[in-house]
């Protein structure tokens, strides 16, 4: 892989966890919410078999949330998503794409509910606290919009529920998806849910004050000696199998839910006070939307500029956003914004890539 | 320097430079508002003596601009800062602390007015677009709040004039400080402002229109062959010498306008409109405060977490937030932020580096 050398300095936030990930031996980074994030710790390749197998345990502290509180709460959070928050309990967690005025995307973070007037973001990459303070400001509505010292750990793979068992009990693996329990690890409460950007099923503990990291770290680590626990992160082979879309890269502010396809969550038959429902309206037909692609020939190089894809004629078909090696499914796993003529499963493409043209077979869903 | 590798990917978003900022050997990047900003190309000595003594070229389109346009885009403006926007001319910058509701720093960006209902905001690393979105949105004032396709290219050091007459003719090189003209490359108008991120002189051209993008970079570097023209990035050294402060560094949205040291931009005397006055009434004398500091003993470590300050009785004092070696100096030319008790020029501390303690001493203002 082509690696650049990033320069250490304070704006690029270290993370209650990251001397164990320094210690666990990180080979790259990205910056993700102006936050470090490991990229592989092996290898790419390595690291998937591991998450598939067995368990991986991740600093996804750059998952940042946005606490939203105060009896304007749910009004602030419904303002900014199609998703029809009404009817979310206590213990739910939402994913929630999140949508400015003209009906583009601004993020698309899991929503969590900690009671009535009490809600997280736990976002993608882009400051939605201050969309939601500028919200506040402009609105006037009775909310206290801030980041809270919260960092997401996660614990993924087939083996987190046995991990997770061990150490914060038998009635945390009785989570249901996208639900959350209370633990209390060292007298601190903190939030565990069942969710995680992988499809290899486990848990995200939302770390309740950075002084307890490294406590909770070794926890995982000493209990799960025997299930080979690993640190890891997620892993880009495996979120593009599962259609895991990273917004910034598959998705971006110039594209709308139903492009993204993610229309499902988008819930304009009532008036919720979703302010870009007017907008969103006029958008459900879209002439491009991210599809699932099969890459021919051997394992593609790494992708830091959308690749185009052409049609039989070499007009433009659409545009590659994510691509790399499966090992599992023998192919370049690939996720495209594709154009409605093009979109069809089975239509062969032409994808431009640096080291040559390739065949690309649009698929009807992704892989796992 | 302790190096990490930076993996890329399409959510680190290239520039219309990039190519060329490759080819001319930047050696270590970091991510600024979510784009590839180069850290050096030499070494950060060779480049801070380039810069002193010749002209650079700097790909500093990560300094995103926010356009706010329509009838209320001056209101819209001034709800965000303390600095009085009422008497900005068309062709001025302004140099603008931009604060929530709490009194808190969100950005410190350059406000460039293009006329009456037009302005660009020049970004530090924050999204500021968002906040402006969500304050548009929840206010229900009359602007468009958009990302152009605008990226600054700064030209610095003592011979940046000389080099921008040769390009841009004489008329450019009469603009004061923090005023704009327009240049005509290839037909397309573009902003030329006397403005950039180092001490030594030069403009900052708004490249408008991406495609425009290498055929400027191109321009520039032949008509300053002789002028010894080099691919050149904001210097660490020179910044602090400078005291030029690093927004998620220097100051974050912990800290408030007064305790940046930006209290000369806080007009709170009359009701402009600015959203965060009457917190930042109460919060006009700081108990801690930017200052430059002189710390002893040779080159310090990189910094990549805050370096406590302490007292000569053991108690904090403060935290440094930047430092490094300064060869014209003769010192770790420092910025920390220090407890009012031992702000007082000449007051010495003890930095608690990494590799050891070191004497450090406040001064009154920093270097250049």
């Amino acid at each position: 892989m082509s690696m650049l050398y990033l320069t250490p300095s304070i704006r690029l936030r270290r993370t209650p966890f990251s001397n164990r990930v320094d210690s666990a031996g990180a080979k790259a980074y990205t910056i993700y919410n102006h936050m470090r994030l490991a990229s592989y710790y092996e290898t790419p390749e390595e690291d998937y078999r591991h998450l598939k197998t067995a368990v991986q345990v991740w600093d996804v502290s750059c998952e940042r949330q946005v606490e939203i509180k105060g009896p304007d709460a749910l009004r602030l959070v419904q303002m900014t998503t199609p998703r029809d928050m009404s009817r979310m309990q206590d213990d739910q967690c939402y994913y929630v794409p999140m949508v400015d005025s003209a009906g583009k995307m601004m993020n698309d973070p899991v929503a969590v509910r900690l009671g009535q007037d009490r809600y997280w973001l736990s976002l993608a990459d882009s400051d939605m606290l201050l969309y939601c303070k500028g919200l506040a400001a402009g609105s006037g509505l009775d909310v206290e919009v801030f980041e809270p010292d919260v960092s997401p750990l996660a614990i993924q793979g087939p083996k987190a529920d046995e991990l997770v068992c061990r150490v914060f009990g038998e009635e945390i693996i009785r989570t249901r998806f996208f639900r959350h329990k209370t633990i209390n690890f060292q007298g601190q409460d903190m939030i565990i849910a069942r969710s995680g950007w992988s499809h290899q099923g486990g848990f995200e503990l939302y770390l309740d004050g950075s002084g307890y990291g490294e406590a909770v770290w070794d926890a995982l680590f000493e209990a799960g000696k025997d299930l080979d626990v690993r640190a890891g992160c997620p892993n880009l082979i495996e979120r593009i199998e599962a259609g895991l879309l990273s917004f910034g890269s598959d998705i971006t502010m110039d594209h709308t839910p139903f492009e993204a396809g993610l229309g499902k969550y988008c819930h304009l038959d009532s008036a919720t006070g979703f302010l870009g429902r007017k907008a969103l309206l006029d958008l459900q037909e879209p002439a491009k939307q991210i599809r699932a692609l099969a890459l021919a020939g051997p394992a593609v190089p790494a992708i830091n500029h959308p690749w185009p894809l052409h049609d039989s004629t070499g007009n433009i078909a659409g545009c590659i956003s994510s691509s790399t090696w499966s090992p599992d499914f023998d192919t370049n796993v690939t996720i495209a914004m594709v154009k409605r003529e093009h979109w069809g499963g089975g239509t062969v493409l032409t994808a431009k890539v640096p080291d040559g043209d390739r065949s690309a077979i649009v698929r009807d869903k992704f892989w796992i």
